[in-house]
């Protein structure tokens, strides 16, 4: 071990500068797994500056465990650190390392926040009734996803098979062919809650860690014809992928933003004295091509009330736990986040690479990208989630 | 430690004999979980007769990761133990012990494989519907529950609270009024499979370690009224009770009988060669009073159905993933496994303890139990799922 020290250049144009410091899980070239947090194109390597082995494990569950307080003098510390020379070992170049899921997730939960997302799958699902079902603006609606295929940005995902209905009306099983994104904002759970005990709205930041971007990819063709009347299943559980960088919520105190109106008024269990939306605004690439701009400033129910929703019947939660908005659309045709609603079910396509596409082919790849108010200069990076179709295994 | 030696003696009527053997996770007096199996009315404790340090683990995953083969030389070895003189030391009485949740679940699956169950329930839910939606014959429904919030039997239940819709068709909040039970058969994974890569039907025996019984505790209010369009979310994630005991596969041999017709034949990804299903009798009581003898052995998709079709578009299965069968009801009115189903939606009152009852009061306790074939004289027992109802903490 040299005793040589660095200095962190922050570029100008860097999305992760020092009132970002995400965090994430990485392994340096030949190194273990270990928590990271990200400054300018490097990344910090935590074991090796902090005195705590909480840090040399391969996810953030015991970290995230240490509950508000402790994160909030660990991140003072890592202010600090990012003013002063640092021992070179301790500083990595994120293009030499390897990242891994961030965090070992106990429980996944899907919602459906976005009143136009809502609206539009209403629309093109069941086309004969009203769009937005009679408690839409009553409750959160939410349903849990498959925790264990979960896989972290930049992982391939293999186009699924499934049943699918035929013209017949009686189904065939063979590879999607309808195969989707949903861009959405992921938030993960730092500290537990006991069984029998919900989490009051204002009660978010205690136990709410941070915000991760998820795409959450959809084979409509399976959803449509197993969906009723359980929910989503097979049609989602293939792969739901998740940014390698969870940005801390003590990093966007500038995002918070006053929630669209509601009507009508929450019940009492759903409404806090000082609750908010997010000034968060996506941007999804299809093989290079962005095709939407998602503003999660839209969502109508606010990650404290789906919180607040998910533990209301004394369900508990445990650090690690991720909940997701559901996909974010605005209004705009621009702003829709999933490719059934920008392609209206397959009948107006999107142009992309100079050709009109619907759903995705084999070999297309989608980033999603997002960014936060933060200082004049320089707004706060949520890194990204990417995923490349590879083609399906036939049986 | 003595050097005394007893051997376990197993009572006449004991349903847990040398042909059972289910392993748990239990505290002796004033010790730490550890692995055991039963037989009779003692415990055998595998860290102190086998020497696998994953016995010591306070769950059964690693030893679940070990494999097929290797969970074969444990159980022959354990039956060749229980001829044998023990350490004393090494059993324990199942007065004296306490038991925990005997894997760590990273997925819970719930399905819906009873035609009878879903027949009524789609009555109940949707009486001016046909019951049976279309997608039902053609596979096995299921969606995901919280695996957070199961909890092993003995553990009171407190009532949830939700949203239920009043006769005003606006919702209010507050403890549920039609708490229900689901009696359900759990299949607990053994060895994972990877993603990508689905598990056929023939494989089902190489995947899934054992049985164990399953109270899916439902709240039918809540339920009814958000479960459209995403499934079942707070009216079942507050808890799910799953019996201490698992079963091995290998103990169920003899109850093996073929499947019941189905109609359409399902698509070739949901046929194995030697498919079978399980003649495993259930008995629920309410209070002590026998309500309920749902059987299993009618239910309609087989265990390797449900397995080869969840993993179908190559989502993937780890060990102490669980999934349940859904609630066992059979034709007959005395048959069903729910008591919205034995009320008939709470119209027609079941009589427990000589009043008349349709859901559950505070301090009500239910018990499941079940049997399988074993040897002529002893059936196979697979313990029990047992709760006592709390009551709400309002807010």
């Amino acid at each position: 071990m040299s005793g040589a020290t660095v200095r962190v250049d922050v570029p100008d144009d860097s999305l992760f500068g020092p009132e970002n410091m995400p965090y994430g899980v990485f392994a340096p070239p030949g190194g273990e797994f270990r928590a990271g947090v990200r400054l300018g194109d490097s990344v910090l390597d935590l074991p090796a500056l902090l005195d705590d082995p909480v840090f040399a494990r391969p996810d953030l569950n015991s970290f995230l465990a240490q509950g508000p307080a402790a994160r909030r003098v660990v991140r003072e510390k890592l202010r600090e650190l990012a003013e002063s020379p640092l021992p070179a070992d301790a500083v990595h170049a994120v293009e030499a390392i390897r990242m891994t899921l961030p965090v070992r997730i106990g429980d996944y939960v899907d919602f459906y926040a976005s009143i136009d997302h809502a609206t539009n799958l209403g629309r093109l699902f069941r086309p004969d009734a009203e769009p937005l079902l009679p408690n839409w603006r009553h409750l959160p609606v939410g349903y849990h996803g498959r925790a264990g295929t979960v896989v972290v940005s930049g992982t391939p995902v293999v186009r699924p098979c499934g049943q699918h209905r035929t013209d017949s009306g009686t189904p065939e099983f063979g590879p999607s062919r309808r195969l989707d994104i949903e861009a959405e904002l992921g938030f993960v759970v730092g500290t537990a809650s006991r069984r029998g005990e919900p989490v009051p709205v204002d009660e978010f930041a205690d136990h709410v860690f941070g915000v991760a971007l998820v795409n959450d990819w959809s084979a409509r063709d399976i959803q449509a014809w197993e969906y009723q009347p359980l929910g989503p299943f097979l049609g989602k559980s293939f792969a739901t992928s998740l940014s390698a960088w969870i940005t801390p919520l003590a990093a966007l105190t500038r995002a918070r933003v006053p929630l669209p109106p509601q009507v009508p008024k929450p019940l009492p269990y759903l409404r806090g004295t000082d609750d908010t939306g997010l000034d968060i605004a996506l941007t999804v690439t299809w093989n290079g091509d962005t095709v939407s701009r998602p503003p999660y400033s839209r969502m109508y129910w606010s990650p404290a009330q789906m919180l607040a929703h998910l533990t209301a019947n004394g369900a508990s939660i445990r650090p690690g736990d991720l909940y997701a908005s559901g996909t974010i659309s605005g209004p705009e045709p621009g702003q829709r986040g999933s490719f059934i609603e920008l392609s209206w079910g397959g009948t107006e396509p999107v142009i992309v690479g100079g050709a009109e596409r619907t759903f995705l082919a084999d070999g297309d790849e989608v980033t999603i990208t997002a960014t936060a108010p933060g200082t004049a200069s320089r707004p706060i990076g949520l890194g990204e989630v990417r995923g490349t179709v590879l083609a399906a295994h036939e049986p």
